[in-house]
């Protein structure tokens, strides 16, 4: 199985080409696409969407994100093995996410041109080499016939914004995504408040959390983490742990972006409730 | 096969996480994106487009419509088998329209968290309850195994705005969808028509269509049913019986919708011609 | 292996409603879109789209293309062989830029009503006639079933643009379309620059390109081709002979359209340097 991530967007058949390229080598592939929405060249944006979403494939898939605005330079292309999973990504940091919570059991340079396409543009490696190696990877090929085995040192890696604790035990983070209901995800998950808190929380049911705190986004303030969105009425602000385990500001039945006039990078607190 | 209808937009992994899962549980799913542009939490608009693409795919196949508001309550998860098709819907009248015209054979809830992922997050059931169990549906559990049977009567459905039929025997109903090509589509049909006019039309070659009626949209009168787009100039207003046997409001190579500034639930008349 | 362009967008049902109908007749069908944000009826830009992208796919693969603003007319429909691919289109001129590089060997009408839904609508040939059609044939019916055989000289074809050579060596073409990036793709080819260059190239490492020539776009001079986006800096303009072939405007990590404001249409001249 393979999964896709750019930032080619629908409306122009880059990603169609990238299938048909992958499925004249592998006609047997299944792919799958993760979100070919990522902003043009958002790194940062790319690495988020992968670590939320790899570990909800099989062992064994093999996820190829095509967010590259240095394609046609020298920058490396890697193959990946963490956890069971595949990534073929341009090394640029668009693991780093991944790789705060999983370190890789190898690292393998792409750069064995027997599995590129012939000759390779120099404004389309998403077709030319992402593509095909993809193929073939899903075709069987071992990844250590692709290229040079690195270390995880040499890898590129984003500085990517890290939630602080100050003295008085506030934490302070930051909005990383909007979705598309106008939820806004932040970095700062359960673990970090229950570091706060110290509280061990229900282990009963669903996940372990600490909801006796106080959200802050700009002048509102939300009083302790919500159960569901039903917990307060219609149109009324609200924050929860969020699917991927992070602390979310939402509106019931509307768009926590639009009622606080928030998107990325506006910051966030959490302190004792 | 699986179907899946949501208000999730593309923009997000989120459809292609509910993928993963449903892929780790049955990899041979063959899975159809039906439409993920519905408006956040708008149970009618999903409710007529289900109506308007299941019969369109063979018996067997699994319907899978998440756009639950109530993601997180006490609502119902229900699996429901209708003419030879299953959906597995939240219990908030997201079926209304497809019951309309054909009653289901059976209902099951879906309780059995034996076929959920654990821990099962509250606000993302897509990934968690619907994903997990369309693979082990798919896969072969038969949907009594998923929890109690209950009643077609307990069941919740939307009060849908229904077209009436004056004493003079004029029709008002209303735009229910605008496609992306600026049609119309509104809620009377080729039977309710036939209902003011008592023609039995011409059965040879396409459907049993009254064409001689008018039909009225703000200050604008149609005069009878085109065959065609092209009977009208290019730029022109005609109404048509659309591809789902509904009148349709169009405008040959333009928008409707923006000629008549027009939208979901703009009153349409259509009187005898 | 089937591919399809439309231009239903994907916010409606439609394309998944084609591919229910596809895969009721066969199953096993493995469908790829390749976009379905053609302008609604733009013939021209859906002839652009098939061209530079079913040379990717595998021999054998059927290109469905559904930009249709004649349907419920009596234009005809057509199955066309070419070099191996095989295209199921309106007889509208869509395959005027495949057909400008590569003879058909044969064009068949669709007319067999044996292999279409009955009965059929007058606005969604899509559903009623392609997608039954492209099923059938994907199954293993040869396309000399579907009707009768007509010659080449018999189709449709579009005027497109074509660009010019002046007396004293300038080439004048345009831009034919703008992808999400911003990137301004032209109709100057490199086989073109060629002819007003008298340059042979590099033959080592990629493609035969002339890159001493001036690009003009508006009241901007590019010098030089490019032969990656990073040879320029953050936010300047570059030309690029693109993964297509073509000369391509583009800003490093940044949108040309909007540096350029140009679009479709916009004029290009391209003289020796």
């Amino acid at each position: 199985m393979i999964t896709l991530i750019t930032d080619f967007g629908l409306a122009d058949p880059y990603v169609g080409i990238m299938k048909g390229v992958m499925l004249s080598i592998d006609p047997c592939a299944v792919i799958v696409d993760l979100t070919h929405a990522v902003d043009p060249q958002d790194i940062a944006g790319a690495a988020y969407a992968i670590d939320g979403a790899y570990r909800f494939f099989p062992e064994g898939t093999l996820h190829v994100v095509v967010v590259d605005p240095g394609v046609g330079s020298d920058r490396r292309i890697l193959c990946v093995s963490v956890r069971g999973h595949l990534f073929l990504v341009p090394d640029n940091g668009v693991l780093t996410r991944v790789m705060a919570s999983a370190r890789p059991d190898a690292v393998f340079r792409v750069e064995n041109k027997g599995f590129f396409r012939s000759p390779v543009s120099r404004t389309f490696h998403g077709r030319d080499i992402f593509a095909p190696v993809a193929g073939h990877i899903n075709k069987g090929v071992p990844i250590h016939r692709l290229g040079r085995e690195i270390s995880v040192q040499e890898m590129h890696s984003l500085a990517l914004p890290v939630p602080k604790i100050s003295r008085d035990g506030q934490i302070t983070g930051e909005v990383i995504r909007v979705d598309g209901f106008g939820n806004l995800i932040t970095n700062i998950d359960n673990a970090l408040i229950r570091k706060i808190r110290g509280c061990a929380g229900n282990r009963e049911g669903g996940p372990d959390v600490c909801k006796d705190v106080c959200v802050t986004i700009g002048k509102r303030r939300i009083h302790g983490l919500a159960d569901s969105y039903q917990q307060v009425s219609s149109g009324s602000l609200l924050a929860i742990i969020g699917s991927s385990g992070f602390v979310e500001i939402s509106v019931n039945l509307g768009s926590a972006a639009r009622l606080c006039n928030a998107g990325r990078g506006t910051a966030i607190q959490v302190s004792p409730g």
